[in-house]
């Protein structure tokens, strides 16, 4: 059973509502994600229903308590949502921003400006709020939208896709700026990323073995967000008392994100003063310890730690220790063990600060201050697509100037090349 | 017989190399560079004698006249190449240029600063100054390269190689900055384009077959420079002398270059005026003609174009001429039949112009310049690597600026998150 025809005419109308979107004026824009978050609302009695469906699916399949709360979208939620979508109303466009501007010496006026990508294709998991949140960015920065979730919420999509239809519409926007896919078969999935002509960007969002089959399996540029084994150094002239709180909140105050520590790193200059109190508090706090050799012999209750432990991400109350020779022992377990997601230091040095944000190849690199902060809304980006593993296009915390491109405009007055 | 292990250790000496490279000074850079510059001139008798085994086996083998004029590397190319790398010392460093900064209400002071991009595969075919020009910008821009080229330039591309490790070594950098893959056998080409952990960004230099294998085998990204389709559109208020010049300017200063123009697109408002005299020009240039219905009605020698026309990148003295109804099927045209890289509008019209700019969905879009410009030299980038077709990443023509990334610094006092 193919999809090829199907997904070609979904692929072909997005294209062409990209085209559209790219050039109107925010205030259109702004009027249908405005009257998205209206109808959100209006019609919440209808996607609550569409997500009971899915939710009765779920129980019937045994889908997992953690899988199930995620699933649900309820009132609460899409109010929330829906408040989301006014805050990206807020945000400024950015469409048209001037990049860089130049007159060479030939009188030729040239310009960069950021424009929209194109079209891009959102591959996510059973989260309905994400057929809302992603949907509001991408189209917020010009751009067309197809959205394939997960087949455990494809009632609630259908029902968010119609608020979508019913908002461009009313703003004169096509509808093919917002698709969600409706069908569930993998296949379709697989054809959608054929098309290279017609996506110009794939966002994969959610566990590790979907992003990679998706960069494996598309010749689509791919914006990967892999784990997040985030390391905190406690350097050896730190300040004891930041060093235990800033750890214990990197681990401790959420768990499940990508942004929580996974590994501590100790100075060995520092460790017999710092470690035994640190690993009391965090064992207090119900973390289970895995160590080095130097750990353990401070504390023999601390597990051995393997090198999978190393390059770990728990998502967990887990935590892994080790005991460091110096500064660049540090980074060199970082850029060896990291996932070049976030990673921080405890100092009072400048210079070796310096050194660390300097050497450690991550995306986000922060001294004094908790891993927990690497978050587009925390940055000042107002709402984020995603945290981008990758170095090309985007790295780190995604907002809207994220989902666009730039061209470089030239004008001038009959200019010949000699 | 396979390259695993012999391209494992390439990369991962690559890496190793990247990350000294991304944190040394610009004067070791530079030194480097220098050096380097000043050696290809010293040994140039050497590179040229290993050029000379490249050219009669070229000859040998039967290569055509154009292939042996590009792989030619003689004394006079070689001393221009090394002044091309001395002009890389004095382009300013992008390494470590802060791109945005904002100190958060946490007071968490946040930064976004340019950084190298880490290791990258050049993979290009046969002219031996490219191991030498992109060498030099993904070296200045902090980067450790890996070369591999084509194999018919293996002689000239190892003595030049045999120059870069004398330039580092001087320089006190590792050699492995700068690697020639030597054995041409595409099976270490394949194990390369594997190791996405160790290569962060591949750029394929060559024929369209080339970049699409390149881009369907690897899932390291890639930089994709495809085809140049540019486009030149005769508003009706165009100027008629301005849009003659710059028509056979575009088409005929330089045939063989990815920004020639390829498709001339005239308003059936100013046809009648324009198009006769403008196919008489070019016709008396050498160019040969293929046009729509509309063309031929006023020019009945023009060989009738179809389809594959609007579409093909003759890179020789063949234009397709279309007229178009207004600046809206224009705009359509292009966005349709070309490729994303340079058109241009020529009008006195600012709005129509405007228009046009907004619309293209190109990497550089022009008004009355030619498209000819579409170049790093001429948009002051100082030297470019190749002209990206991609909207990500970079697009259009790529400095030095586009061979970094860029990472997120925080500095704070021990925010925690609450």
């Amino acid at each position: 059973m193919g999809f090829e025809n199907q997904m070609l005419e979904v692929a072909g109308a997005a294209r062409a509502a990209a085209r559209e979107v790219a050039v109107v004026d925010s205030a259109v824009k702004d009027a249908a994600l405005s009257k998205a978050a209206e109808l959100l609302v209006e019609r919440a009695a209808e996607i609550e229903s569409a997500n009971a469906e899915d939710l009765a699916a779920g129980e019937r399949n045994g889908l997992a308590p953690a899988m199930l709360d995620r699933l649900r979208f309820a009132r609460e939620r899409i109010e929330k949502t829906a408040a989301g979508v006014r805050e990206v109303v807020d945000l400024p466009d950015p469409v048209g921003t001037i990049l860089g501007e130049d007159t060479r010496p030939n009188g030729m006026r040239l310009s960069r400006v950021r424009v929209p990508i194109g079209t891009i294709l959102m591959i996510y998991e059973s989260r309905p709020n994400v057929t809302v949140d992603s949907a509001a960015l991408c189209l917020k920065a010009g751009n067309a939208v197809i959205l394939r979730g997960g087949k455990e919420a494809i009632h609630t999509n259908v029902a968010v896709a119609a608020v979508w239809k019913q908002a461009l519409g009313a703003a004169g926007l096509p509808a093919a700026a917002v698709q969600v896919v409706s069908t569930p078969d993998r296949a379709a999935l697989g054809e959608l990323l054929k098309l290279n002509e017609l996506i110009d960007l794939v966002i994969p969002r959610g566990g590790e073995g979907l992003i990679r089959a998706v960069a494996e399996q598309s010749s689509i540029p791919t914006i990967k967000h892999y784990k997040g084994v985030c390391n905190l150094y406690v350097h050896d002239d730190a300040d004891a008392g930041m060093a235990l709180e800033m750890t214990v909140n990197a681990k401790t105050q959420r768990t499940g994100v990508c942004n929580a520590l996974e590994t501590l790193l100790v100075d060995a200059k520092i460790a017999g003063a710092f470690l035994p109190g640190c690993l009391r508090k965090l064992r207090e706090k119900g973390v289970e310890l895995r160590g080095c050799e130097r750990t353990r012999a401070l504390d023999p209750e601390v597990r051995p730690a393997t090198d999978e432990d190393w390059a770990a991400e728990y998502l967990a109350m887990v935590l892994a220790v080790r005991v460091v020779d110096d500064l660049d022992t540090a980074v060199a377990h970082i850029n060896r063990w990291g996932s070049g997601h976030t990673d921080t230091i405890v100092t009072r040095d400048e210079a070796a600060a310096e050194k660390f944000l300097k050497s450690v190849d991550s995306a986000c690199v922060f001294w004094n201050v908790s891993t927990r902060f690497s978050d587009g809304f925390e940055f000042g980006l107002g709402a984020e697509i995603g945290i981008s593993t990758d170095k090309l296009h985007a790295r780190g915390p995604m907002g809207l100037e994220e989902l666009c491109t730039y061209k470089w405009i030239a004008r001038g007055n009959g200019q010949l090349r000699g």
